[in-house]
């Protein structure tokens, strides 16, 4: 709508599209609701009050309020594809999003960052990002693309990309790196903030961190940590997902200061929560229940992080911006109850209307580069004992140990009575033909195979198992699909899930995603395996930025060292 | 300082420039303070704590915030130049100003913007500009330069370029005149905010002025009027100038609502009051003593400004952000006691120490362009009754009335007895010899004339007076001055006040100009005058914008008929 039309419908003078009559509005700027109607056309608020309309919905006292943003997200950990996320959090209430394209762009460098702004085009959502900063995030791995600063700059010609997405490399920060100081100039020369990624970062540290130009942080687990990040001048984000959930932690910080600098994230929220528990209503609703004041908690799901990413036409039900809302009954049991995305109903209770289209998927370019031919997951027995990768039930950290090593004719071989299982890193970008080998315990398979190209942050292929044939079978399934998840045992798949963007995403709704996730699990705990989640357990295996011992695909790497460490000692 | 250097003193690798010891630090971010040390190197804060330093200053437990920033302002105002303003409120806190070359971009267009950018080069404080939007004012006079969204265009490539100045034509944003929105989208494709000037609207007409993309107002004048622009997205400058005071009115704004989206600015102050009153840290101890929070009310000084226009390196003491300080004893009645800006000790108990230092002022191009010859204030009686300008004291408004015309000789002339005066504006941008002629109520003058080249907004000479030839002695020297303000009575010049930057400032200090201005007043009080400020009120009345009935070169307008009238009725 030309500007001109949307003023004659301002005047009066030419009737709005909608008139969502007799609302409790959510006032986010004042912190209070008021009573009124609220006027659109084109998508865009005209203004509160009693407008000629073409239609009008009378919402009988309900509460409307701006729709929720996901201040940092990656899309890539529904494992599924932008159209059904966006499908799946929009009927919630999310209504835009700020995703960092981190792990596809791990697998296809810019060409991921691209195919990931291509999918945002016409989805029922605003989708935004934050340029994938630290691809890879380790030089212990080999990982799908490297991307320099050289590579980003071309991106910020684009207004969906609103920021540098999470800097986790702060040794580089802090030591001046001039490839990492060059990406946060280009941030600042293109006016785009800078996220960051600092877990635990304190005191002089993190001074250093802040006046380098990082002002947010979404790591933080303590309300000290919090409200420290705060007064250097951070935007603390904070973060509920499947993994990590600092929610309880961190409420105590929201009444200690100006909640302005405050937002909600997911971060990485796996499918079977985005259906069980939801996604940003889910963290509103579980703050009002804790105790946070309604309009607070909605202020930090809508205008503070519309403000932090210069989202100017967002966050608020206000003359001219777009006309994205949820509408609920009672706050203090917050459920979204009707979405409307730029003045369009595109859900009722959790479910999508005939207004909520999205574009079908797109399909992406192969990634897995993996010649079956020559794959051996055999071991030479080089010593007697082993460094050992120790699982921590539930979480992603990891010990290590040393163990005799479990030898037949020569060769390292499982051994599941002592629940040493071998556990294997296959390159898939290049065809290199690299394999990492070692050794784990915690998986607890009796027999058979699981094996992913989830697996980060470089998404190489991760295989366990109890056979090396079992675990063949299970690899060269992912192959076969083009990526995704599978578990195998006597030469047979016996549940599989393809992610065929990147080896990361699948192109079905989130709800066929978590029942193929729900049947990998069975079939898991068919296997042997007492994990609630062996797959996201797998998933961080191969990730050397975790302590204490993971494995890539060059072999195993004592993260605490910071250096690769031979399998036998 | 490199960035690399700076993350060295970061580290605590390398000494910083200065401990500011013993501090109670004002944190804007959460509301709190908290005693520390803040270090600073290269002008910029490296942290809070202890830093080794090649100097410590011990603050003695005193109070140290932010540097203040004043939201909009009108340089011209103070009657001084860029480099003298600087001096007299940075010596007060004000350590940035968003300052709109409103007046000198009437007088001298463009290139008076770009005196103003190159004034504030080298200035000890922080000099941003917001483009003005509406050059000239009206179609009703002659200014010096008309603006157009093209002319405006590349000064948008200046990164202290930080808004679109105050829309002050909302009728033409309304309306959607095509070459105002092109203003408005000319800024948010620069990413710049626009700033506007809406006093009194309300409802549709509000909403619209929103929509059209305006975001912020100082015009608020009840704290209703306040919340419903809040409430509309806009954010709200709590104005206490010399002529518009509204701190008291708007006081109860500050905690019915966030503050978040509030702060202060002065507009317009005169010399003598930026010398008896100061700047913003006078608005900010009133409002403490007014019950305000003494941190919000410093956070509406510092924070949210630098929000508002995107100076995410100024506003707080924190990491990476320059180091601007005030220090102060006492929140509850603030007085700056100590000034730093970059890290430098500036001023010290209200005067100006060795580390302020100013740049010489530049000289501007000439701008009085009348020709003297020829210059002629009689006026023919075309009629018998004549409309009369009536001033209401202390007021920028005026009433009209009707009044029998005092003629001699075929001519109108100055009746003291009744009060009546001779006004007139001479056009002085393109030597037009158009000269407006009318009658003015409550001057009080006995004898003499006042004239001024500062006459909102198009600022050509406004001369009032008892007889024709002190008129012309007091424009003549006006013209002779190259601007200026002079009295003058029996063939001589009484007082005088240069003015040679675009007749609307001074090169002298804020100290001088105050004195002669004061000099000016005692004059006119002796030429029989009894209005407290007979220059400014005179400066108004060329503004036809403010009713009720005002003059221009063009003659008479009726400023609520928005027309031209002529002087006989």
């Amino acid at each position: 709508m030309q500007l001109s039309d949307f003023l004659k419908a301002a005047r009066g003078e030419a009737p709005c599209d909608l008139l969502l009559a007799n609302a409790r509005i959510v006032d986010v700027f004042s912190g209070r609701i008021a009573p009124g109607s609220v006027a659109v056309a084109g998508g865009r608020v005209v203004g509160i009050g009693d407008y000629p309309a073409r239609e009008t919905v009378d919402l009988g006292g309900r509460f409307l309020a701006p729709g929720f943003i996901d201040s940092h997200v990656h899309i890539e950990s529904s494992m599924t594809c932008v159209a059904e996320f966006a499908r799946a959090v929009a009927v919630r209430g999310t209504t835009a999003v700020v995703a960092d394209p981190h792990e596809i762009a791990n697998v296809l460098g810019a060409e991921g960052i691209r195919y990931m702004l291509a999918s945002a085009i016409g989805q029922p959502i605003n989708v935004f990002y934050a340029l994938p900063s630290c691809v890879p995030a380790t030089d212990m791995e080999t990982a799908g693309a490297r991307l320099a600063a050289a590579d980003l700059e071309p991106f910020f010609q684009d207004p969906r990309i609103v920021a540098l997405g999470e800097m986790m490399n702060y040794p580089g920060v802090l030591n001046g790196d001039p490839e990492v100081l060059k990406k946060i100039d280009a941030a600042r020369r293109h006016g785009r903030p800078v996220d960051g990624h600092a877990p635990g970062l304190s005191g002089r540290a993190l001074a250093a961190y802040v006046a380098a130009g990082i002002t947010s942080d979404h790591e933080c687990t303590t309300a000290a940590e919090a409200l420290e990040k705060i007064a250097a001048g951070m935007h603390v984000m904070i973060r509920q997902g499947t993994g990590a959930r600092n929610l309880d932690a961190l409420l105590p910080v929201v009444g200690e200061t100006s909640s302005s600098r405050l937002m909600w994230c997911t971060d990485d929220r796996h499918p079977h929560d985005l259906l069980a528990e939801g996604h940003i209503d889910s963290i509103v609703a579980a703050a009002i229940r804790a105790g946070v004041d309604a309009v607070t908690a909605i202020r930090m799901a809508t205008l503070n992080p519309a403000e932090r990413f210069g989202l100017v036409h967002l966050g608020a039900v206000a003359p001219g911006r777009q006309a994205d809302f949820v509408v609920f009954s009672d706050p203090a049991r917050l459920r979204v109850e009707e979405v409307y995305v730029r003045g369009e109903l595109i859900a009722r209770d959790g479910r999508p209307t005939e207004g909520l289209k999205t574009p079908p998927p797109l399909p992406a370019a192969p990634s897995m580069h993996v010649d079956l031919n020559g794959l051996d997951f055999g071991l030479h027995a080089d010593g007697k004992r082993l460094r050992v990768i120790d699982l921590i039930p539930d979480q992603i950290l990891t010990r290590q140990s040393v163990e005799s090593a479990p030898v037949e004719g020569g060769r390292v071989v499982s051994d599941p009575g002592r629940d040493l299982l071998k556990i294997a890193v296959v390159e898939r970008h290049r065809r290199s033909g690299r394999i990492g080998l070692g050794m784990v315990r915690g998986f607890g398979l009796r027999r058979g195979a699981l094996a992913s190209s989830v697996a980060h942050d470089s998404h190489n292929i991760v295989v366990v198992g109890v056979a090396d044939a079992d675990m063949l079978t299970a690899t060269a399934e992912v192959v076969a699909m083009g990526g995704g998840i599978a578990a195998a045992a006597g030469g047979r798949v016996a549940a599989r899930l393809p992610l065929p963007v990147a080896g990361l995403m699948s192109l079905e709704p989130v709800q066929a995603v978590s029942a193929a996730v729900d049947r990998l699990v069975a079939a898991a705990r068919d296997l042997g395996s007492p994990l609630k989640d062996p797959f996201m357990t797998l998933s961080f295996l191969a990730l050397p930025v975790i302590p204490e011992l993971k494995i890539t695909d060059r072999g195993l790497v004592d993260v605490l060292q910071f250096r690769h460490v031979g399998l036998f000692v």
